[in-house]
């Protein structure tokens, strides 16, 4: 295999374990797994979910709807509040894809009711302290509000709650995860119970984190299919379950500062970044691989310390940089994987 | 016009007087400008400086180098540290095209007298200070040494010396940043006595706000072409200078926390953030336009105040968001030009 500039390795096997492993324990909960593909937008690691036997997902902008459209796939949920300047593209999905809208204001009820033209389903999208779309949890007359609007048009099916919890993204321990997620299942429940209908929760690191979602009817991460160091850190994943690197080409190495410069900057990887616990800002952690690209080892005490547009410089602070070679293959282990995958969609190698 | 989802607005006549503003300024100064096309990397706007009289171009990486070749480009200046994996690439590209490659390391150089098939030139980079990639300036022994091995092989032609000093981000007043320029401009003109050839300088803040660039033989700025609101808050432009835009739809309101969702994200405008008076940070800034999407407003006490992958969270503390409707199209001004544009190249509109 030949990598010439940067590119996105994404390991199937790895991923296939990522996908079983909450599959799995979703199943156990009797909780449906309805992935979001936000994360991968690719039609690849797509197949790799259609293998393991899902076959409904969901998504993030009516575009990525329209990727997935009218082929295996037998429900798509656009987890977005309606964009009503997509009604069109959305009532042509609906000609032959089971959709699922997302609603969350009177508004956007009442526009969707005049202007849809196909049976089209909408979940309803709750908000209990994350603060950026949804509604309110408290307030149930909004929500049947809502339902009272979408009831005089026959084509539109209430299909139940959602929510994103992006809380559990603030936090410093696995502990604190789990009592938001708890918390918030709650809330999510008696709404269930009080509107009789089904309820979706989604994020990778409860998703990860938590053995039991009984009282959850589905499950929305998109994530896991590939973690990252972000989820690495909150504790979601270990590194080994980290099935994306970014095999980039040594370009330059300057030993008098124990720094290596790749081809591969803001644009190939995001300019996310973590604090190390020394308080050094880092954009990825650089890794080794073996011949076949399979396996990799972690460079000791190395870090991506900066980004350009399109150089990425690497702190190596141990005898490891004698090692490195110009025009040698170096991985990176990226901060967020949402972010690479979409910037290195076309860039992509399965291995 | 119908928007539908996040569009970059290219106001062609704002570009046009960013160009010509500085080259008539160059052109004093017996300057060459020769614009660095990775801020845009797009074949229209380069139509702009074609008809401006601009026909050399700087790149920052070999795939940008194709995008361009087998036009109208007299010359294509690859500026990133020689990539040995793409040196076929390079070859191909140096058959009918004049490429000016990056060289600063004595194995580089190695590699390509060994590997080059065509007439290439090659630029050698010196690092002041900014310690990205290059040779360090008084290391005039490297430098030498480079020359030296170059001189194996006679269809390698020094072209001169290039610097990027990307110190001038890091300062907090105009003086600042003409003070950094004077003091590299001074040590790049020893090295062009000393050794006899050309010296290239390039960054956009200094090409704005340096009135006078004698004794530089060709200026490599970018960004200038668009502008931003770092360079806005720099001093290199004002807010009208500001050539781009990002259309996005209004896709929720949240009155009671003054907040405004739209469609537009980090995989829209990336995640490059400015800090205000206020100590907030923002990740834009918010505009209405005028009915032909030429002219804007910005609308007052506004900021982009978070973003998720699709998600806009802006941020409204004045009656305007009263003013404001599902549906409606919103402006922003981005951060950084370059990764902005990078992100919605396939979504461009020009106005």
């Amino acid at each position: 295999m030949k990598i010439t500039k940067p590119t996105l390795l994404i390991n199937k096997s790895i991923c296939e374990e990522n996908i079983k492993r909450i599959y799995n324990k979703a199943n156990q909960s009797n909780t449906e797994l309805i992935p979001h593909y936000k994360t991968h937008q690719s039609i690849e690691t797509g197949k790799i979910y259609l293998k393991t036997g899902i076959n409904k997902i969901t998504v993030s902008s009516v575009s990525m709807a329209q990727k997935f459209a009218n082929s295996s796939y037998k429900e798509i949920t656009i987890a977005f509040p309606l964009n009503f300047a997509e009604i069109d593209e959305i009532n042509s999905l609906a000609e032959n894809n089971n959709i699922v809208i997302t609603l969350e204001s009177k508004e956007a009820a009442e526009f969707t009711v005049e202007n849809i033209k196909q049976k089209i389903s909408f979940i309803i999208e709750i908000d209990t302290g994350y603060n950026r779309t949804g509604i309110w949890f408290e307030n149930e007359n909004a929500i049947s509000e809502i339902l009272e609007i979408a009831s005089k048009n026959k084509l539109l099916n209430f299909f139940g709650f959602m929510i994103h919890d992006g809380l559990v993204y603030n936090t410093k321990s696995v502990s604190e995860i789990e009592e938001i997620h708890q918390n918030t299942k709650s809330k999510l429940i008696k709404l269930k119970q009080k509107f009789n209908t089904k309820i979706s929760m989604g994020d990778s690191a409860s998703a990860s984190l938590v053995s039991d979602f009984s009282g959850i009817d589905i499950l929305r991460p998109g994530n896991f299919v590939y973690y990252d160091l972000m989820q690495q850190k909150l504790g979601s994943c270990n590194y080994e379950n980290i099935a994306l690197t970014v095999a980039c080409p040594v370009v330059s190495i300057h030993k008098e500062r124990n720094e290596v410069i790749i081809y591969g900057g803001v644009v190939h990887f995001s300019k996310e970044f973590l604090i190390d616990e020394k308080g050094n800002k880092f954009f990825g952690i650089p890794v080794i691989y073996d011949s076949e690209f399979k396996n990799f080892k972690i460079i000791e005490n190395a870090y991506v310390k900066a980004l350009s547009q399109e150089h990425g410089i690497i702190k190596i602070e141990s005898e490891e940089i004698d090692n490195i070679k110009h025009g040698q293959i170096i991985g990176i282990l990226p901060i967020h994987a949402c972010l690479t995958a979409d910037l290195l969609l076309d860039s992509s190698i399965y291995i």
